[in-house]
């Protein structure tokens, strides 16, 4: 089984699946996460349902590890989801990740295999089962089997080391074309405290939230309510602010993990202590990092697109109106071709519900004024409106002039891309 | 000015834009409609955007026609929208109806420019402004060229004839790949009536409504308010029942008009009259005819995709259900591929937000069960189920297990040719 381990900080022994071309809007280089006190990973090749490339992580953490999440609203939610929302104490010891099989709509059977990998876990690292975390991510609807994973589980836990990041972040890809990673620091009352994430996603990416995984470590030492409070508030502004194909995975999954072993500052027990805002604005960075990494490599993506929402009666109606906008076909389809197509923008505020008039409303290209007054800008100038739609990065603005609501959100463009990965590939 | 206006009944005078290719999911022949007491048709080429082909129709109707509609519910809708909305009086005797330019977003100046064509139309005509009613399809945000309409006006009302009903389906298309047309005859009290119908759209197709255009004549003799019932119950199960792309256009109008010029039954004051049910069933049959005549010309549609939904808690709730998976590009992109991927539809029916329990959910694709009792179906065959995904014409059904709440809603595939269409015009 040995030979099935690849050992965290070493590369994977086989090469990550690659799958279509990587995405042109990946990062240009990689983000290096230094090791975290308290963490130690290892990935292996569990033969779940992809060939020659790792298929499982698994994170070993300190003792005390406080641990916050965040799950996916879907009311048909993954077994591993089911599982990680039943465990209220707080605390985690490890998590075990799988791709290739999401473990959602498998029933009574789906529960148990989750169970029995998470129990597994438990016993070889010597913890309760409640303290296992799990996440799978893949196909919908095969059985998952367990003694697949729970065969390697000893290798893996023996092989856990520091480092590994990159390879964590391979190990839990399906449709991605890179893997996603990010790491900062932040000083808590003059004490450095380093916070590192890896995420996957491409496809089946709305909020709230995504057929998204994250998973973020930290070494301060924060208790699970804080890390809850700072957690589900980040998580608005970021994975809850992307959208690629309006589609809600059943397995949307973001865990925050806090092993108190470095940093040693002193003890913090409320989120709005004032020592916790480098951290907070860190981590809220951190999160909207990975977030958009998970945009720039959604399905067929060619472009990123962000869009900004203001002047609408309240931030909700905004945001409303900027999904509207993010997860319109027209919209998404008109920029893919370059197409400085203003009058979808139109339909689609009209469209979301929110209250708009169309006298007030004013939208923007790349800060050029497209249209306003209830009409095209007496300055329009086209050439100048399908450069602004023309690059890898664009940029839309609403106005409402109704209120101080404000929202902004992030999409991709739909392309062909989009159809043949989804219309070929049983995901 | 004359060669530009081909007389209904004939053939337009230029062959109709042929754009891509028909439609795969069109009828293998198109209705043919007889001519409708108290009714003359004329299109003309105004050039408002497209050469070569008609862009205007003209309806007059007989005096004393009544007149019911049903329009967009966007927050943005477009000028002849809100013309159309404003008359209340319950009377028709003109319709004009533009293709090339939806004159939607185009201000203050977009408004007096449909004034400007209901007003011309209704001094040929010799009635009141507001018995004059306006439809308006093509690329928003573009000033209306009022005048291009204006100039033919005259010529189109002269020529105006009792025929030409597939002119007249031609000359409102824009997308489309071919003319909408359905006729039906009904006995009222024994005496028979006939119902005409055209309807042009293909994209920018959602509830509540579509960039869809439908325009229904009668020659029964029924007064506005009962036209009104029964147009607005009978577009639920119809239009507002229908989505391509889930975008909602600025422009959606179906409009019904009863001359009273044929039949001769006798005066009949309430919708729920027992005499108008098989009026109102015949008027069913021949809304949901022209609503899947739409979707069998969505853009790009290779299938057309009849979802039913059953068990829910109401049949409101069944109807977002419905939509959330006709929406879904996961769903359709899957259906577009030949992929009978069930996971998907859980997902879908996850993400809608109503009620829903894995353990009772039950999926099937062609009659035959994919999934059930929380997992895949014991007998499930891919081979089978892969089949009932493959043809012309795909049926999901799926039953939450928990009320009595139902509904049936169609959609389109989504294919590659949807992104050819629209990330590289500007329709």
């Amino acid at each position: 089984m040995v030979r099935k381990v690849a050992k965290a900080g070493k590369a994977a022994a086989a090469p990550v699946k690659a799958g279509p071309a990587i995405s042109p809007l990946a990062p240009k280089t990689l983000a290096n996460l230094p090791p975290l006190a308290g963490v130690r990973l290892a990935t292996g090749q569990a033969g779940i349902r992809y060939k020659d490339r790792t298929d499982v992580l698994v994170a070993v953490m300190a003792p005390g590890t406080q641990v916050a999440g965040v799950y996916t609203r879907s009311r048909t939610a993954s077994a591993p989801v089911e599982w990680c929302r039943a465990q209220k104490a707080g605390t985690a010891r490890a998590l075990v990740v799988n791709s290739g099989n999401a473990n959602a709509f498998t029933g009574h059977a789906g529960f148990e295999a989750a169970r029995q990998v998470a129990e597994s876990t438990a016993a070889i690292v010597g913890c309760r089962g409640q303290e296992g975390f799990l996440a799978s991510t893949g196909v919908i609807g095969e059985p998952l089997p367990a003694n697949k994973i729970t065969r390697i589980l000893d290798d893996l836990v023996a092989a856990g080391a520091a480092g590994g990041w990159r390879a964590a972040a391979e190990a839990i890809m399906t449709t991605d074309t890179f893997p996603k990673l990010a790491t900062v620091s932040a000083l808590i009352d003059g004490r450095k405290v380093t916070i590192n994430g890896i995420a996957k996603g491409s496809g089946m990416i709305a909020p709230d939230m995504a057929t998204m995984l994250a998973f973020v470590f930290t070494d301060a030492n924060l208790p699970a309510g804080v890390l809850q409070e700072l957690l589900s508030a980040g998580v608005e502004q970021s994975f809850n602010a992307i959208t690629v194909d309006s589609d809600t995975s059943t397995s949307d999954t973001l865990l925050l993990f806090a092993t108190g072993k470095g940093g040693h500052h002193p003890n913090i027990s409320k989120a709005s202590d004032s020592r916790l805002a480098e951290f907070r604005r860190k981590l809220d960075a951190l999160l909207l990092d990975l977030a958009l990494q998970v945009v720039r490599d959604g399905e067929g993506a060619q472009k990123l697109i962000r869009i900004d929402v203001t002047g609408a009666e309240t931030d909700a109606a905004a945001k409303r109106i900027a999904l509207s906008i993010a997860n319109s076909p027209l919209v998404k389809t008109a920029i893919a071709g370059g197409d400085a197509n203003w009058g979808r923008v139109v339909m689609a505020v009209g469209k979301s519900g929110e209250a708009a008039d169309r006298d007030r409303l004013k939208i923007s290209f790349g800060g050029q004024v497209v249209a306003e007054a209830g009409a095209r800008a007496a300055k329009y100038n086209e050439a100048a409106a399908s450069k602004a739609v023309s690059g890898r990065s664009v940029e839309i603005a609403v106005d409402l002039g109704l209120g101080q609501g404000k929202a902004r959100v992030w999409t991709c463009d739909l392309t062909h891309g989009y159809i043949d990965i989804n219309g070929s590939y049983r995901s």
